[in-house]
């Protein structure tokens, strides 16, 4: 049969996105999702949505929402576009500014995500390999001005180490750099330093920022981000490449809600970061090595010399006991899984099934 | 200050929205919401929604939706595609299937959005004018097939004018097209004749039909729309193109209701075309010009010798009145207003103020 796919599509693989068991005892400590609800202000708007306004179309621009990302930031509403999760400004940023056989730069590893773009819009993709500490190397902006990359992708804190990138540093790069820097901030509500990264961004010419209310408001389910960036960057996603109504009328009222719930949202960034540190050290005592994290995740290598250092086989052990990690089938990720931090409870399940699985290969 | 944006986005305009007043006594009639409710089970769904739930990812493919809406139209699930809106597919049809610098192809007029996103993906568009009566031209595929184009773009019913092209007709363009078809029957819920357009799809190679539940269903705040097509037409674009989570878990859960409540949205339509029929008599007898319309919007042709010929005019004295009418400054339909059909009240109120106008321009 005749196809109509582009060449360029008919050759790809589209993103493999993570397990979802339909088996709810399952413990999910695979996609980085918040253990904790979103703020109980959400149930309220839900309760209390005119549904009858649903008949007609939604802002446009989420106004209500961009003011209120606005405040919190210190920037003003034009530096703020509103976007269906951080998917969708990745996907503009990339429409928007970088012409089809045109170099996407991003670091190895990163989040898988970036590549699957670069393919769609028909872009070779340059990477430079991470340091073994997982830090980003010296020559890091020469290596992307010299390859003539356009757009270089930054996950900051780093997918899937946790590692983090001062603000300094990174003001540094996108200085050396000749690109547009997007600057994936995911999960940066989970570091242990305050970034100031949107005053940064707006006093730039080249820096965005991509924020998202997937892990840090517990609202992966919405589908709700945004990009914090200078006007010249914002303006022509939000007036030409982005769909008209990206956003619904009901998204828009819960992000704005959830936004606003400072206070909620940080009591759950706290627990993360306590229980991240629990699980660090109590994985340390068992042999592995954990680098400190500044993400919703663990980058976990298992001992060497109990059998188990191929990770895979660990993933597949802590499976058959109901608990979905992360593992990459990937160089230099093969011997480590990605463990998102779960409840205290979900924790402790995981550790004593770890120790199980550790403890009957010594017999 | 250096530009970052790509040539083609640079030089081009984004879509404008229709207006949104603020006022909410305003009545609006210029972007085609339907004037009656969603079902009412949708507050249901809202009411019951378990909030815990958004903190993880939704269901990536909308399954249950796509069940239910494979299930509506005689099809399998694979040959439907849920996207956010109609807009997410067309954008997904042009960058899955057209090549920038390939041409898309559509009629003149036509929705506006069509040659935003040719210019987005960097193509060029090829138009072939419809007939006077806004009938499609014998040698339209002709036209496109000389002229390479890749995509066709046709709106059924057609937009701004009502028209509906027959199955029939519109199975034989897609057989003499070497070209995708992209048949967008947003408005089709409001057809006089039942269209048999999903079996057709099926059946072809190159045919994508796009249905919204903005207009039929009440639901334009919702954004959420699907295609149906042939699986080798759907899958690139389910596998590869479209953003990993396009739609949030609510929206899949509203849209499974309210597809799934025939009964209301149905009810809806016969209301929509009673009064179709109702305001078209109305003003054919103050003087306007209105051919039959098989959507939910009429377009009126002012009176000519009462100086309001221009339609502008009469567009902004509507506008004086908190009445809002859509006017295209456009070849072809500068002395033309769409009207969309609101509710039995809202008719009325426009039909006074038209009379009002008319008369006050005879004293």
């Amino acid at each position: 049969m005749k196809s109509f796919e582009r060449e360029n599509i008919r050759k790809m693989a589209g993103y493999a996105s993570g397990e979802q068991p339909q088996d709810p005892s399952t413990i999910k400590l695979n996609t980085n999702e918040n253990p904790y609800p979103a703020s109980p202000k959400v149930r309220e708007v839900l309760h209390n949505f005119d549904v009858e306004s649903l008949r007609r179309y939604p802002p446009p621009t989420s106004p209500g929402f961009r003011k209120i990302a606005a405040e919190l930031h210190g920037v003003e509403t034009k530096n703020i576009i509103a976007t269906r999760g951080g998917d969708e400004l990745l996907r503009l940023v990339t429409t928007t500014f970088v012409d089809p056989g045109e170099k996407i730069g991003m670091s190895y590893p990163t989040y898988s995500l970036y590549p699957i773009l670069a393919q769609i819009q028909n872009c070779p993709t340059f990477e430079v390999p991470l340091n073994e500490d997982w830090s980003i190397p010296d020559n890091f902006a020469d290596e992307m001005n010299r390859a003539g990359v356009k757009l270089t992708f930054l996950v900051n804190p780093h997918a899937p180490s946790g590692q983090l990138v001062p603000a300094e540093r990174v003001a540094e790069l996108a200085q050396q750099l000749d690109s547009i820097l997007l600057l994936d901030e995911a999960y940066i509500d989970f570091a242990n330093i305050e970034q100031t990264s949107p005053a940064m961004a707006i006093a730039s010419d080249n820096i965005i920022i991509l924020r998202t209310l997937s892990k840090g408001y517990s609202l992966a389910g919405l589908r709700f981000g945004y990009g914090i960036g200078p006007d010249s960057l914002i303006e022509p996603m939000m007036t030409k490449t982005r769909d008209s109504y990206n956003l619904d009328a009901i998204s828009q009222q819960i992000a704005e809600i959830a936004l606003d719930d400072q206070e909620h949202a940080r009591q759950s960034w706290h627990s993360v970061i306590s229980e991240r540190g629990r699980v660090q050290v109590a994985l340390a005592e068992l042999g592995f090595s954990v680098p400190d994290s500044h993400a919703n995740f663990l980058l976990a290598e298992a001992p060497s010399g109990e059998g188990l250092d191929n990770a895979e086989t660990l993933y597949k052990k802590l499976k058959e006991r109901h608990i979905l990690v992360r593992y990459f089938n990937a160089p230099r990720l093969q011997n480590k899984v990605r463990i998102s931090i779960g409840t205290h409870e979900e924790n402790d399940r995981l550790l004593s099934a770890i120790q199980e699985i550790y403890g009957s290969r010594r017999d």
